[in-house]
């Protein structure tokens, strides 16, 4: 089956672009057992659009194009489309009256330029979008050829795609794709590659890719199989239990959660709780933590300690410790975690301090210097890193950093 | 001068392709005033690299080939293309003996796969590539139009370009380019649409493209000028002040500044300060806040107070408010915004709680409710939203949302 995915908007032909949308797709494709055969982005420019759509429509039996569905008068990919396929658009009131609902439900009367968004191609399926009011849509031919139009920001793609392309695709069934994906922290790129060396697999049905992102390197497995998705699933756990021996514990996932999930599923299934005082991160470790729903039950609070006045307030940081050791110190760390687990009545208390930058350090204590500790109740740990990169950067790597000393302190520790 | 960018390679067709090539040639054609028409990527696949190829070559100017210029039997970009213009690769014993030499210096044998990495298309001249083996390619015909082959890996592009093809496009002397982009905050994409109705430009060398994220709506203009920078810019700033005047004090940026820059240098020219406190937040708006380098200055401390709990004992908030009026409500987000800077002894209080999702909403409480409060000295104020989507676009709106409320508070208050 030859698959186009063609992305409409002149965003998408800025340095600043983000490609989210293709790369969903394609991975979401991938799991049903599909690949794509090519890409086109263009902007704004009709003469564009209109050559890809044809090109699309004449040699791909499956064509994706995702955004210019909105309201504005440079959207007009629906329009387009109707166009090269030679069918007329035709405006559907029931479709209107769903638009109009989404804005009164927000307070709001729906302006006047949604109106085109209730215009539908003859013949096209409406994919009801629930988190947007830029319905995707289905046109089929007789003949078996797919074009799905899907509107740009990917919530709102994504919403349409799990609700109603991919049920409709993989009712169809067609070539069996499995994949995994075993991330790691506590690695460099190098010292991971030098752990798997030799294992990446030479038949070409099976596929080993190193990703690297701050704080995490991941190792993504997919193969194929004609015959069954069972055959597909044991290729790759052939190979991901040969990586998965060779890496060991630091391989924190392999079902796609991030390290806040794997730390939120041990403290919920252990029943046991954590606060957390951050002070070059910011917020970015309470940030992730909460970011997982139900994290509730086992986070209950946490202190953005900016300033030594606030580490001492909050967290009874001893004033001589700020003074003699400095703020970015093992001993402040182990403070600041003792201290936050002691105010929160937690069982564990974690906290970091460091210098993020871009100023700030010293030859002593260079920018990127980073203390993570962890306290709980008759034992403290405290660890010292030096991170590389801009504010970010540094800031990405210390919450990781951390995550992960609680990790390993919760797998190596009974429940008491 | 319209510009292609054709990428080859299958692995750019999967979930985990980093775009960095294209993006890389967007934003340095861009600086010397020119713009990208359209994008294709393309696997291994010949006949869609021969499609591709004979579009471009007929219908752009100048066309960026990336990728498949290595040794292995699926590299077929060289021939390809040749093949497409109808000029016979030629073999070039000069360059056979640079790519042995790099093998040389690094003590290995030219494997003899590498061979073909020194034909060159006939006409074509040959773009040295210090930083691995497969040199680059610029083919220009007598009518002006241009491809240049590169190979795919960043670091060899990225030399190739900044020492070969940058050069000779700007010596060519080509059209001057400017842009700016108005960002905006508390309007939604058809409330911003109605008020810049009719300014869309007509003219073909100024653009205007709306981007919508959540929370944020952006405006992003371009113009060109054959005669001058100075030309671009002034076309620019013209639709700027128009779209300016008609959209008023949601614009918050005009320089590429978020709004946690924005408020951040409001804060720090004024000398005033700032403490945080967060629930359904988790910590994200003093994530925001602490990003920008040197906020140690105006940011003085957050609570991440999930809990009744933590809200009493850290902030104050009355036991009774939270009975009678629970924790979401107007008077809680009060109560937090006043006890935070009372408590932090800071100007500013800013404060969110809500129901993040996706469970804890009710009939009279649904999920995505959300207060904000801020209190300074002798005011507060408490807005009340309700936000759609998911856990993560609820707490990104909630972000935004709380940092514009202090913004419009810090532009309206003459400093006291």
């Amino acid at each position: 089956m030859r698959i186009h995915i063609l992305a409409v908007g002149s965003e998408l032909l800025t340095p600043f672009f983000r490609d989210t949308d293709s790369l969903y797709l394609t991975g979401r494709l991938n799991d049903i057992g599909l690949e794509v055969s090519v890409k086109v982005i263009v902007g704004d420019e009709i003469e564009n659009l209109r050559a890809a759509v044809r090109d699309a429509w004449s040699s791909a039996d499956l064509t994706f194009v995702t955004g210019g569905l909105g309201p504005t008068d440079d959207d007009r990919t629906r329009e387009t489309v109707a166009e090269v396929l030679g069918r007329p658009l035709r405006f559907e009131e029931d479709l209107l009256r769903t638009i109009e609902e989404r804005f009164h439900r927000r307070g709001k009367v729906m302006p006047p330029a949604n109106r085109k968004q209730a215009e539908v191609i003859e013949g096209g399926v409406v994919l009801s979008n629930t988190a947007g009011t830029a319905p995707g849509q289905w046109i089929e031919t007789a003949g078996g050829k797919i074009l799905v139009l899907l509107p740009g920001p990917p919530t709102e793609l994504q919403t349409i795609c799990e609700t109603h392309v991919w049920p409709r695709l993989a009712a169809r069934g067609h070539s069996f794709l499995a994949r995994k994906v075993l991330k790691t922290a506590g690695l460099t790129e190098s010292e991971l590659e030098g752990l798997i060396d030799g294992l990446y697999p030479r038949d070409p049905d099976r596929r080993l890719t190193v990703l690297a992102s701050p704080g995490q390197i991941e190792m993504h497995i997919s193969a194929a199989s004609v015959r069954s998705a069972a055959e597909a699933e044991a290729r790759v756990e052939a190979l991901a239990a040969e990586l998965r021996a060779r890496v060991g514990a630091p391989v924190f996932s392999e079902d796609g959660a991030e390290l806040e999930d794997v730390v939120g599923r041990i403290l919920s299934a252990r029943g046991e709780t954590i606060a957390v005082a951050e002070s070059c991160t910011g917020g970015l470790l309470c940030r992730r933590l909460t970011l997982i729903p139900g994290s509730s039950a086992y986070f209950l609070e946490g202190f953005v300690t900016y300033g030594n006045r606030s580490k001492i307030d909050r967290l009874g940081v001893p004033a001589g410790i700020l003074e003699t050791r400095g703020a970015v110190s093992p001993e402040t760390a182990a403070a600041m975690a003792d201290g936050v687990r002691r105010v929160a009545r937690s069982d564990y208390g974690l906290a970091v301090t460091g210098i993020a930058g871009p100023s700030g350090g010293t030859a002593e204590k260079p920018v990127g210097l980073v203390y993570i500790a962890l306290a709980d109740h008759d034992s403290s740990c405290v660890e010292k890193n030096v991170f590389l990169g801009d504010r970010a950067r540094v800031q990405t790597q210390s919450s990781q950093q951390a995550l992960d000393l609680l990790r390993r302190r919760l797998l190596s520790r009974p429940v008491s």
